[in-house]
This record gives C-alpha cells, structure tokens and sequence, in this order.
C-alpha cells in the first residue's frame, strides 16, 4: 500500500529531471531588470557559453558579464552561480539578472533555449525543489499561496505553512501513529503468547487525543480558507433598508482595496474588502420578503444560497421597523428559518439616526444588534469592531489552520481511517485489522507532507504554479 | 559660460544624493520572483533592521534570509549587498528578491520606507550612476533605450550606445577640438609677438574634418531614429491598387510582430512589422489621384504627409495601368512632384499576374520596379529583399548613428557652431573670436555625454525612466 518516495523520487527523476530547464522567472512586462532562471546539471555550462566566459565563477557571488546572442552583445547582465545542493532547487542554478525590455526577456530565453535548455513548465523549479527534498509538499503549495496572498492574513497564513509549522504538526502525529502501530505490530508478532505489550488504556486515550487533533485540524479548513481566501459576509434583507449603502460606507471607512467580482448569479455581487489585514468578501444580496410570486421567491432562494456560503451575515434592517409587529414576525420567520449553526449573525438596525432615541428590545437578544446609520457613517467603527473580533476569536493564533483543500480532504480521510480504527479496538477486532487501518490514517497523513504521491497528483500540484517558480 | 560637473554634482548630491531609495525594479505584476533595490549610504543598516540580522555580510554574495514586518516575516528572501563604489549607482546598494505576490512586493517597500527609505523616483538609480560618475550621461540614456527596444536593431543600438561607443566618438571629437583651441589659446597668449604656433593650413584641415565627422552625425539622426523607432514606409497609390492586401501579405509573409497604431489623421493607419529584426512602420494611406474635388485634395493632402514623413515609398500600381498612356502621365505627375531627395521609392506593379508577360520599361528607369502579385503571394521576397538592402546600405555598420533627439540638437546646434568658427578663422578673424566659437562647440558636445548639465535636463531625461531604474 505505502509507496516508497524515494523509489518514486528516482523514476520522476529519470522522468523529469534529467534536462536543465529556464523561464523568464519576474512578472512579465516591461521594467527596470528582470531575472531568467536555469536549473540542472548543465546550468553553469549553458550559461558560460552564453557569456563567452571561461572564468571561474564563485558561488553565490553576482558577477557582471554580456550575455551574448552568437556574436552581439544582447544585454549586460548581473549573474549569479548557485552550486548544488545550496540552491533553490538543490541542483545547479543561474539567476541572470538583466534589462527588462520585452525584446531582451524573449530573447535571452531563446538564446538559452539554443544552447539546450528547456522551457520550464508551470511549477517545474519548485517541484525539483520537493523531489530533492528540499521541503515537503505542503511546504511547496505553501509558495503558490504566497505568491497568490493579498492580504495580511493570507499572507501570514502561508508564510506559517512555507516555513513548516503545518508540515511539523503532521510530522507529530505521523510519529504518535507510527508508535501506534509499531505496539501493536510488536503484539502481533508475539500473538501466539499471548501477550500485550501495549497499555490498552494509554492506546485508546492516544487514539482519543490524535482524533481530536485531526478533527481540530479538518473543522480548521472553513476559518483558513476563509483566512486565504477572505470571511464571506452576506448582506441579507429588505429592498431600501441601505444594503447599499451599507457596503460602500465600510468601503469608504477603511480605504480598503477593492474589487469586483461578477458573482455566480446575476443578482448578487461580490466586493472585496480588506480590514486590519484580513479580506472580507461582503456578497451583496437581494432583497428578502415573504412573497408569493413565483418570480420573487426564485430571488430570494439565491439569497438563501449566498447565506449558505457565508461565515458571518449582516441582517440589515430598517431601524424604525422594529417598531413594527407585523413586520417584526416576518423578520422572525427568516431569522429563525437560517442555519445558524456555523454562521454569526448580526442584525444591522440602519437609519438609526432617523429615531429619536435608541430603542431597547430584548426580542433579539440571542443575536447582536448593532444600531448605525449607514448614510451618516455613525456607529460604522462599531459594526467593523464586531467583524474583526469574529475574526480574531475565528483565528486564535494557537490553532494551525488548514488552508489548502487537498490537504482538508486528505486530513478527512485519515480521520475516517482513524474512525474505524477506533471502532476496531473498541470492539476488541484483532490487532492486525486495527493496524491496517492505522496503516490507512498514515497513508493519508503521508499525502498532506509528499512522502506518499504519484505525477499525476504532483503534476495536478504544480501545474496551478506560475512558469518560472 | 562652461558650468563644470563637478560642482555641479557636489551641488545636486547635496539635494538628492542624500536619502537612501528604494522601489521595486522588477515589472508589476505577479510572478515567482521581483526585486526590490535599495540605494545610498543607510542601504546595509535599513535592509540589516528589516532582516533583524547582525551577521557580516560578504559584498555581492546572495544570503537567505527572512524580512520582518515588526515581528512578523513578511517573506523569506534572498539578499545581496553591494559596496561602494562596485554597484550600479556607484553608492551602498541592496538588493532583495522576494516572493512576487501584488502584497509582499507592496509591503516590502512600505516596510523599508517605514526603516528610513525614500521611494525613489523615475529614473533615480541611473541618475546617481550617472552623478557617481559610473556612465556617461549619453550612456544613462541609453539605458532606457534598452529597455524600450523591442527589435534586435534597436537593441543593438541602444547596446552600442550602453557600452560607450558613441560617448567614445564625441570624446574623440572633444579631445581633438580641445587640442586645437588650445593650440590657438597658446597663440593668443603670444599674441603680441605675433608668433603662429599652429600651422594655419592643418588646423583648417583639422576643422574641415571635424565639421565633416559633425555633420555626419547629425545627418545620421533619420536612420538612427528608423532604427530605433522603425523606418517608416508610405504605402501609396490609387484605390484598388491593392495596398491593404500589399500589407497584409507583407505581415504575413514574415510572420511578424504586428501592432495597429491609430495614425494622426483618421484615414492613416499604421503597422509595424519587423522583419530580419528590423522594425518598419508601414503606413497605409488614402488612394491618391489628380482630383477637383475639394474633400478628395484634403484626404489627397493627407497622404502627402504621410510620404512626407517616409523614408521609404511603396508606390503601387496596377501592373496593367503601366500599359495606360493617360494613367502615366497621371502618374508622372504625382511621382516627379514627391521631393525624393531623402527618400526611397520604390514602384509596386501589382497583379502582374493578370500580365501574360513582364513588361520591359523604360520610363521608370531611374526607380526601381517591382513586379509582384500581393494577392498570390509571387514576388514578394524581392520586394523584402529590396527593403532590406536599403536598410542595410542606410545603417552600414561602421557609422555611429544618432537616435536620441537631444544629442540630435546638441550636435546640430555643436555643428552651427563649428560653422562659425571656420568662417571667422577663413576670414582671419581674431584668435580670441575663434576660440570662442570652437568652445561654444565644446559646450554642445559636452551636453551630449553630460559633462555639462543641469537640474532640469537631468531631471527631464531621468523622468522618463521607468521607476526603479
């Protein structure tokens, strides 16, 4: 069942990394300098020849040359060695550090390209940087995300993965599981004895705690996509209760990066929204009444589905509308008709300014009620205070968030595994039925950090990547 | 009247030269890698505060390292320092190559300008290389030309330029006009004992020569201006001739880079191909024809301009129409009332396929003829061919050519200059009032490599670098 990486690594080696490959490794575009990268055995050859240089060059030392095409001079260049293992990749690597003209980038990738190297694909520098062991593989999706972050958080999120923290907390319970096992493969082996080696006791309460922390780990993944991705917020509630105007004040408010999202339905709207660091993405919804017509309740149901999505919703409502009896039960069916299971809800009582003094009603006292006038910008601080404090209790620093998918739906497996396994031992199953699928959780442990993979995974992996990294 | 650099320099280093700059060199975007320099004599002890390092660090050796937001890594990069005076500027320089996430290359900059950086302007790093005395100005503007080259011509001008040959050749013009104003200095200083240090007959020599070397400079300026910019080629000749299908076969016969700039006037079009990594501007102009018609001469008119501004005419006609005694006297006309005195044309006879036979000619005889067919694709490369040799025979490697307009202006106003002076020195004129003029032509050239500057031209020409350079 296990594969072995290193057998694996030796065939992708054979596979992939037997050329030197080079790509244009700076955004594209015209600027001051740009850098083209090689990696391989036959880096430093290439590039000589390149520099019509017979020099010895020191490692690591950035050296200034002309990088030639044939015979003219096609760019004075900066050039760096880096001599394996010491490099990026852990193979030889050239960093060519020139002029970033769109004619010179091209070219000296032709160039290189003539003197045998091949194009990199997406990804390609950092795959051989995996499979020389260089780091594991949720280290080398950690680099996507940090190029992709655009905010604080996300940033910071997978910085933590890049420089191993969430590689080093399944490394921990790889090495509890494998404990584990071995107690209870020692037992097997001395089955006909009869005896235990193993403290029942302590195995089950072991299996106890790791069950928490994968658990801990795969209810992380809504809080750290959110984190990378941005909390998703649902503006819900009536046609002129200032949605609206709601959004673009806590645009206004926080000076906040910007974008617009063309959403999945044609009524809902996404904008982002970054706040102390950490993206919202605000999903602007229509309007929510009971309604009979056919039409309108096919709106409303996409609201409900935006709902659905969010991690937080901001129920906005006309302040002075709490006034109202009839209204208020119609408010009530829709509150109490939303999951609020895994959500936070606020009721935004808007136009506050329009009421003569601030009204105390115990009715929704489950819920935070937050009294603004969107239009006048009053109280705004107080709904964004709100927002970050949900954030901050979302993503304590202690816990290790999953961010990435694979590694969510890999951690979910083990778990499954785990599962069974405890059913196993619980139910006195022989010894060696509980060790498979122990073997099982390991298996999928071993998915999230490389160890265990195929190309086709890996290839999956890296082709997100951007060419160049 | 000579403003020397050196105080100069000392005066513009006193207002400029004092921050340490930062800003990101690489083009904006997202990328696996950009870079981000630092400038100035605090360059170490920021970028040391940012990486909370107190190790050494080896001048031009690459070191890991992580970049601190306060007390957060912002990204683990690579790092170079630069000691003065072997840098780009001549001063302390730094570079970082990071992450290429839209958040890091932001921050990274933030963070450094938050340690004691100014952000630097447009052009500022090659500005204080220029200052630091590390290239000539003529050299530091050929450093944007670098970057603006988008064809192997181009570049190699802008090359040539960058590595000092044609600062080579206006030294080469300074040190002999200097010899031989100091020759007549000498005899002024002699003046009463009527003594003639310098041999009339070659120094007069020595003038015709100089002016010759002048004038070939500046009448160099329309090729190196094509080179850099591409020759423009007026593309004329009566509706149906079968221009448009002339350019398109032209662009794709080479498949070339193609880009369609709206012309000045909205019947003109203009598209650059490049062909043998020479850029031409093909522009595609209004059918011409003798007319009364007031709107027809105003497009007519147009047109004019257009081979006004050519280097090159493609003069098509209907192979057949050659046949036509009334079209060629038309005809006639309009080609003998084109001022060809700088200009090529060449005469297109299209469709010669429709001819069963090629038709020998006299009346053309001074121009060249080209039977082609756009439509078929026959005879095309002789056209190219012809194009080509013109370049060639225009750009002939040996000749410095002009391409910047100011150096352009320089040497035009150096070479007026040098006129007065013969003309005061073939009149006998005073010593004094020739030497004069010769260091009115001093002072020109001087402008051109940069020995003689201001703020404001330094500050015109470095603002139209891109940032980071």
């Amino acid at each position: 069942m296990l594969i072995n990486i290193k057998n694996k690594s030796i065939f992708l080696q054979k596979n992939i990394m037997q050329d030197t490959i080079c790509a244009l490794s700076t955004p594209s575009g015209i600027g001051a300098i740009a850098l083209v990268r090689i990696s391989g055995k036959d880096s430093w050859a290439i590039a000589r020849q390149c520099l019509k240089s017979s020099k010895k060059i020191q490692p690591r030392v950035a050296c200034f040359g002309n990088f030639y095409d044939k015979d003219a001079v096609l760019d004075q260049v900066l050039i760096t060695y880096f001599e394996n293992p010491n490099s990026f990749t852990g193979e030889d690597m050239v960093e060519i550090s020139c002029h970033a003209s769109l004619y010179i980038q091209k070219h000296i990738v032709e160039v290189l390209i003539d003197n045998g190297c091949r194009y990199a694909k997406a990804g390609e520098f950092t795959m051989r940087a995996f499979l020389n062991k260089k780091m594991d593989l949720s280290q080398a999706e950690a680099i996507a995300d940090v190029i992709a972050s655009d905010s604080q958080a996300s940033l910071q999120l997978a910085m933590k993965n890049l420089r191993g923290e969430f590689s080093g907390k399944i490394k921990g319970l790889r090495a509890s599981l494998l404990h584990f096992a071995s107690m209870l493969e020692l037992e097997l082996d001395f089955s006909e004895e009869d005896v235990e080696f193993a403290d029942r006791q302590s195995m089950q309460q072991l299996m106890v705690e790791l069950h928490h922390e994968i658990e801990l780990l795969v209810n992380s993944f809504s809080v750290g996509n959110a984190v990378k991705n941005g909390f998703p917020v649902a503006i819900v509630g009536y046609p002129n209760a200032g949605k609206s105007t709601l959004l673009n004040t806590l645009l206004n408010e926080e000076r906040a990066i910007v974008s617009e999202i063309p959403g999945t339905t044609r009524d809902t709207i996404e904008d982002t929204v970054i706040i102390d660091g950490q993206t919202f993405r605000f999903i602007d919804t229509a309007g929510i009444r009971n309604s009979q017509d056919v039409i309108e309740q096919f709106g409303i149901e996409r609201t409900y589905q935006s709902i659905d999505k969010a991690m937080i919703v901001l129920y906005v409502i006309d302040a002075a509308e709490l006034e109202n009896m009839d209204r208020i039960t119609q408010i009530d069916d829709l509150v109490y008709s939303i999951d609020m299971s895994d959500k936070k809800l606020f009721i935004v009582a808007n136009k506050a300014d329009l009421l003569g003094t601030v009204l105390q009603r115990n009715r929704y006292k489950e819920f935070d009620i937050i009294y603004l006038s969107a239009k006048n910008k009053d109280n705004i601080h107080i709904l964004i205070e709100k927002l970050k404090d949900f954030v901050n209790t979302s993503t304590h620093q202690k816990q290790t968030l999953v961010s990435n998918i694979r590694h969510y739906e890999a951690l979910k497996k083990g778990l499954d595994a785990l599962n069974e396994a405890q059913n196993a031992f619980d139910n006195n199953m022989p010894g060696d039925l509980v060790a498979t699928d122990i073997r099982q959780v390991l298996f999928h442990l071993s998915e999230v950090t490389g160890e265990i993979s195929n190309e086709d995974i890996l290839s999956n992996i890296f082709s997100r990547f951007c060419i160049g990294k």
